[in-house]
């Protein structure tokens, strides 16, 4: 035993700033109703504007504003209704000096027309003539052909994933079809002498089921990956040598769950070493959990090696992995972590210099650490979410404002 | 034209108290590699301890705690090395006094010891003997057979969404289905006779293309519902009358998304009271924007009348109608919306009484809200997020410290 010491320990955003594969992705075109949380590949521009022509913003009547100056409920203006607009048909008729065409919201403005006064302003005298009681501006109950989005004008950035509004707007711009980065394909291999899979009915003394493979494809899944489980290797070099080999060939990013001793970290590195370059980036990071973490390339498919006990694993790779992720698929705009507010329950310590992930739960804008063993994912299960204590601090006091970045 | 006068107008809070619908889904029972998102129909129970066994939390040697008491690096203990537990196997022998068993990190704890001592602390004499030069106390460097989970205990709560590190636990204890609450199926019926699907190639003055259908499709996916898109129905009440009507046969939800005229949003409420009970509970929310708001129930199906132009159909089904989907798909625990603080770059006005939903970029902690006709769909897909004031706020203050609900 013994085990080799970590030779490049580096801080979590120096890893971050530094460790920058230069694997991506292809693009992809997909239907619009397939393309939400997928990430354009280039900016969606408007064919046309919107919306279209000049729509009324309220029910009422078209007008020329200059006819309505002055009108009071005293002195109204008297305007001759000489027609209606339909909703979804072009007007019949153009709006003439004195005069005024009934408009649904929504409805096109009339030729000539320059303003909208709302109904609730007018009274109807005969069947043919309006009273308006309030004078309107230029403009006003109007929104312009082009007011929504001009023709040629972006509706959807690159690299920021789809939202409901932005396929709301693609839908009014009549865009039927995307062109995204296409899902990073993630391998995920488990290691260990005592892994066996979650089907396993009766476990031998020492084994135990990998936790760790179904926990991390539901997070490649939700980070917009296609997970694909290539099973649990031995603590056997050439196995997980020829495992990672495979992977590597039909694979944007490949995931090593290592086994918990420290022969079998040693072993992933080695299987690394052995298969091309660029190689190892770095071999453990200044975090807690998570310090035995692998970042390299080989053949140019980014590898990352993660701690055997599937807490650490899963702390780890929600820091590291999902960015690594995100790079590697186009997503250069990543939507915002769901973040709260609380006062920390307890003092927690730190190491200055190292990142502290600290999960906890949260009640009523309290935030009380769950402490424990680093392997015990009853932890994260019990979490809402996770406090993160900078590499600068050596702690947070008891009542400390903290941000707590929450569970979804 | 003219218009009935919304005769219920409810305040959003009093809206989402009052209105109960009974409608739930059933329950289905799906793999775990599916459940991501998904809501547990009951709390989830362990079928056993986990781990199942003692183990060790590090690389080093089982032993006796007493053994090793008063050690020190000018005092240590000597022990006999008497064997190495093996990974994923079971200890072949015990620990007797004054012996020691190596035993990496993950291990079964062999019989009779009560502690291991980390390999750090450790120097190897003989290769039969060991010296340790700390004293380790009992318990120390294992983790306990129930530790992470007891035989019994929950391990998913009924309704809270199964996140990435769930699922872990749940491998973890061999749960390989869980019966979770049915996705809501949800009918989006859009309305109006200027509305044309998204594919429509060339628009005739006066037409807009569907875009709320998609967006809401996009919203209800994301909530863990199952849109089910109804197509676009004239401004016709026998025609929404049978859409409707069949949309209630197969669905735990409808949304109608009205046409923005006053005449399609009474057409709605005709339709709906035309259809059984129990009826409409409110008819407009004291919110900007989205006032023109019908919530009713139809044949027990909980119906869902929303603005007719996209930004306030949007903003309000975010509000109340995803509130909605997850009372009737069973999910009690929802997970946290993304929030962040920011300052507030300008002010914004508001009546008291009146919930105001004001869209904002978010740059640099300052949040800028963002105006304009309410029916522009580009002032949410340029927002990132939301800001809401209060009912009883008559405006926010440039300066102010808000929590901006962001998009994801």
């Amino acid at each position: 035993m013994g085990g080799k010491e970590f030779f490049t320990t580096l801080s979590v955003s120096e890893a971050l700033a530094g460790f920058q594969p230069s694997r991506r992705t292809g693009e992809e075109t997909i239907i619009r109703e397939d393309a939400l949380g997928r990430a354009p590949a280039s900016p969606v521009l408007s064919g046309a504007d919107l919306p279209g022509f000049a729509r009324s913003t309220v029910d009422g009547y078209a007008v020329r504003a200059a006819d309505t100056y002055g009108a009071s409920d005293g002195l109204p203006a008297y305007l001759d209704m000489i027609g209606a607009v339909r909703m979804g048909a072009a007007p019949d008729v153009p709006v003439r000096a004195a005069t005024a065409v009934q408009i649904p919201t929504g409805g096109v403005i009339p030729d000539d027309a320059d303003a909208v006064v709302m109904v609730e302003h007018t009274q109807v005298t005969t069947p043919d003539v309006i009273e308006v009681t309030r004078p309107v501006a230029v403009g006003e109950g109007i929104v312009r052909a082009d007011e929504d989005v001009a023709q040629g004008a972006e509706i959807a950035p690159a690299g920021r994933p789809l939202r409901a509004q932005d396929l709301g707007l693609l839908a009014a711009a009549g865009v039927t079809e995307v062109t995204v980065c296409a899902r990073p394909r993630v391998a995920i291999i488990s290691t260990g002498d005592e892994v066996v899979p979650p089907s396993a009915k009766e476990l031998r003394p020492g084994q135990v089921r990998d936790a760790t493979a179904s926990a991390l494809a539901a997070l490649v899944t939700e980070a917009g990956g296609e997970p694909s489980l290539r099973g649990i290797v031995p603590d056997d070099l050439d196995a997980l040598t020829k495992t990672l080999e495979s992977a590597l060939q039909d694979s944007d990013l490949v995931v090593v769950s290592a086994g918990s001793s420290v022969g079998a970290r040693d072993e992933t590195t080695a299987a690394v070493e052995s298969l091309g370059g660029p190689g190892i980036f770095c071999h453990g990071l200044a975090v807690k959990p998570g310090k035995p973490t692998l970042l390299a390339e080989c053949s140019d498919v980014p590898v990352i090696g993660l701690p055997g006990n599937p807490l650490s694993a899963l702390v780890v790779f929600r820091l590291v992995g999902l960015q690594i992720l995100r790079l590697v698929g186009g997503i250069t705009r990543p939507p915002a972590e769901p973040t709260r507010s609380a006062v920390l329950a307890r003092s927690v310590a730190s190491a200055a210099g190292r990142l502290d992930v600290v999960q906890v739960q949260v009640r009523d804008d309290v935030a009380t650490p769950l402490f424990g063993f680093s392997a015990l994912l009853s932890i994260l299960t019990d979490s809402d979410g996770y406090v993160v204590i900078p590499e600068a601090a050596t702690g947070l006091e008891s009542g400390s404002d903290v941000t707590v970045t929450m569970y979804r």
